[in-house]
């Protein structure tokens, strides 16, 4: 079972009469799925490649796909149905695609030019209805450093974290596609040693670098999902920035967990990239101490290799055409606490999962410096701004700051993919 | 502002010519919705009197409510598109709702003996789909029992419990309505003085006595609904079970909130009774020390009374056809934060609340011995077991225990009205 469940649809030789940048995403190998329109297509269900977008639902229509899943699924305006197909379908479909799409295979989608748009004529919606949203807490680097700053009188990772992936549900009404603007929350925020809060835009606003996964087929009611079985309940991920009022968050957290704090924005990437997909980048996590209780046992690699960064650019720099900065590069491999590990406890009480539910990891911590995921933890709760290009600094986000996350899987012997981009720019506060 | 806003609905002489049982929850002073479907009938909605059930979705098709909601929105099978109507559609439907089943009123449903149903042949579903379910804890003697219980060793009550609305996000797929058997969750749960946790059933299953409400017309993302347009938003009230695994919740609840020990079931009654219905029993709630930040001040009482209990049964019990003993009973007068104080806290970041989203308030607790709405308070964390009519004990639930809520408004000089039950059976745990 340790060995990569790869096909020719990994092949990094196989190339599309699609042309596909050196650089691109998007290549034969990858095939995500998201949600598009055009100023002629109502919401559609779309394949990326290069920069061009496959139309799956005029694919379906013509038949390409009968007898791999039905039409509705693949004419609908979200990926709900798709994500409920289950892992046979999902494999069917991406070898159908792949051929249709590679050099010397199927020319059915080559006579229908009329099924490819460009992206630059799609807007992207969100992927799928999410009818609940998880945040969990799993790299131990970022539990540690944030334990340190909300909690400076007590041991930095509390006693269960070893034990139990840590999440919470968030809102799932405030999960906007990437561009979605992100309005500065209003809230109570207490200063030291202020007698009172006061109300008001928060003056910590920070970013929360993240990759989630969508849920493919759900369990009943009252019905665990094994961890053996976890990664076929796995439909893909995508990376998920977790808006975040520092000062909120510290004022309302205690007892019952972050509210408003986090509320009023998660954005994500519109792409889905695939759990098939990501199959040549699976790698064995960190060793866990002490051993997870059996429920939570890894049985083969479930971690990923995907190289994260974080770019921010200020409206003082775009004013001056200066790129934006990398402020933040890690990887997710070294996530304590795996994407099978999360469903499987979300799911050990019985909870049900429904096919398009999204659970995000929690913040990308690493260890080294400059590898951390939000701002409180690469300034050290502000104490050290970071400085921007153009001499600026930067604690906590100013309006007009905009936040790019962008991720990709690199290993030798495979063709490089990625996630595309989750970017969301600071609009001043309400009133 | 402060008067009652009554209508000739409301009046308590007014009487049905459907017969309705002195007792009855649903007089036609209530008229709450549900959907409910029978053998002949798919899913629709649904008005409650007497035993008797009105069939929404006939009457729309006949054209009894054209020129105050649309047939779609009657026709649905769901209350969502009812729920965004808003309060003058609400307010419009229930003067012709109740006109049509007054002695002296319109005789058209007389007429359409087809439209009516009784409550013994219908299967009630949830009211609605809810996009997020968010539980406060707004019960100022509640919040102190369980400080006392997890935290003995700190203030029971944390700081910022007088200035917010304290609450977090819970998980929707598992809202269930009432009769739904409730499984007993497995679990990581860590026993006193033990090095690790272990894995399995729950042995500390309780309770939560609450109300909650379903929001009406939303919000757009960004922008906060204030606290004196937040009623307009309320379209209406159930009883909810909000089961507690206190085990798994005390292991886990650190430092993101609640999870696992209350994923797997919240249960709710299925007849939502209006804002409109509730308002001859709208009062003050208590005086707040200090005063709410302006965005939470009250302009108007905002308080409902609503007389609530809890019953207790064991399988041993109705095996011997003893009564459901009532282990609980407090009211709803009493509560810190109100509904309308809990919804403009939740928009005050600006974000999204969508029509369906329910919020729930927390745990209903008094001030007096048997007045606590869970058994960690009532038995005091299992110390002083509950004794049942017929000699057992009982500190949590035990597998067979059946739990109804029940919840009745009483007011001189108005009509009784109900909430009918909120009822859920505890199964063994799974494997």
């Amino acid at each position: 079972m340790n060995a990569l469940d790869l096909d020719a649809s990994h092949d990094p030789n196989r190339t599309s009469w699609i042309e596909v940048a050196a650089e691109s995403d998007f290549p034969i190998q990858n095939l995500p799925y998201g949600i598009f329109s055009t100023q002629r297509r109502e919401r559609r269900i779309g394949v990326a490649i290069g920069e061009r977008i496959v139309d799956l639902r005029a694919l379906a229509e013509a038949g390409l796909f009968d007898g791999i899943v039905d039409r509705a699924t693949l004419s609908a305006e979200t990926l709900n149905a798709m994500m409920a197909a289950g892992r046979p379908v999902w494999r069917a479909l991406r070898a159908r695609l792949s051929d249709l799409l590679r050099v010397g295979g199927d020319r059915a989608l080559l006579e229908m030019p009329q099924a490819l748009t460009t992206a630059e004529e799609a807007t992207m919606h969100l992927p799928a209805i999410v009818g609940d949203y998880v945040d969990f807490y799993s790299s131990i680097e970022h539990a540690t450093n944030l334990g340190r700053i909300f909690r400076p009188q007590g041991e930095p990772l509390l006693p269960n974290w070893r034990w139990i992936p840590i999440g919470y549900h968030g809102r799932s009404a405030t999960i906007v596609p990437s561009g979605t603007p992100i309005r500065r929350p209003l809230g109570q925020r207490k200063l030291p040693g202020a007698e009172a809060p006061i109300f008001g835009a928060s003056t910590r606003l920070d970013i929360e670098l993240e990759v989630g996964f969508f849920a493919g087929p759900g369990n009943a009611l009252g019905e665990p999902l094994p961890i053996e079985r976890a990664r076929e309940h796995i439909f893909g991920s995508v990376l998920v920035n977790d808006w975040s009022a520092r000062d909120i968050q510290a004022w309302e957290y205690q007892p019952l967990g972050p509210f408003l704090g986090k509320s009023f924005a998660t954005t994500i990437s519109p792409w889905v990239v695939t759990t098939e997909a990501l199959e040549p980048f699976r790698v064995a996590g960190p060793t866990q101490i002490p051993a997870p209780l059996p429920y939570l046992q890894r049985h083969e690699p479930d971690n990923y290799e995907i190289a994260l960064s974080v770019l921010l650019s200020s409206a003082a720099m775009r004013a001056r055409a200066i790129d934006a900065a990398a402020i933040s590069s890690t990887s997710f491999a070294g996530m304590y606490w795996s994407q099978a590990q999360q469903l499987a406890h979300a799911a050990s009480n019985g909870a049900a999962i429904r096919p398009g539910d999204l659970f995000a990891s929690g913040t990308i911590s690493g260890a080294r410096p400059g590898s951390q995921g939000s701002l409180i933890e690469l300034t050290e709760n502000g104490a050290h701004p970071l400085r921007l290009p153009d001499g600026d600094e930067r604690a906590f986000l100013e309006d007009g700051d905009e936040v790019s996350i962008l991720g990709r899987c690199l290993r030798d012997g495979f063709r490089s993919i990625g996630f595309g981009v989750a970017r969301g720019r600071v609009l001043s506060a309400a009133r």
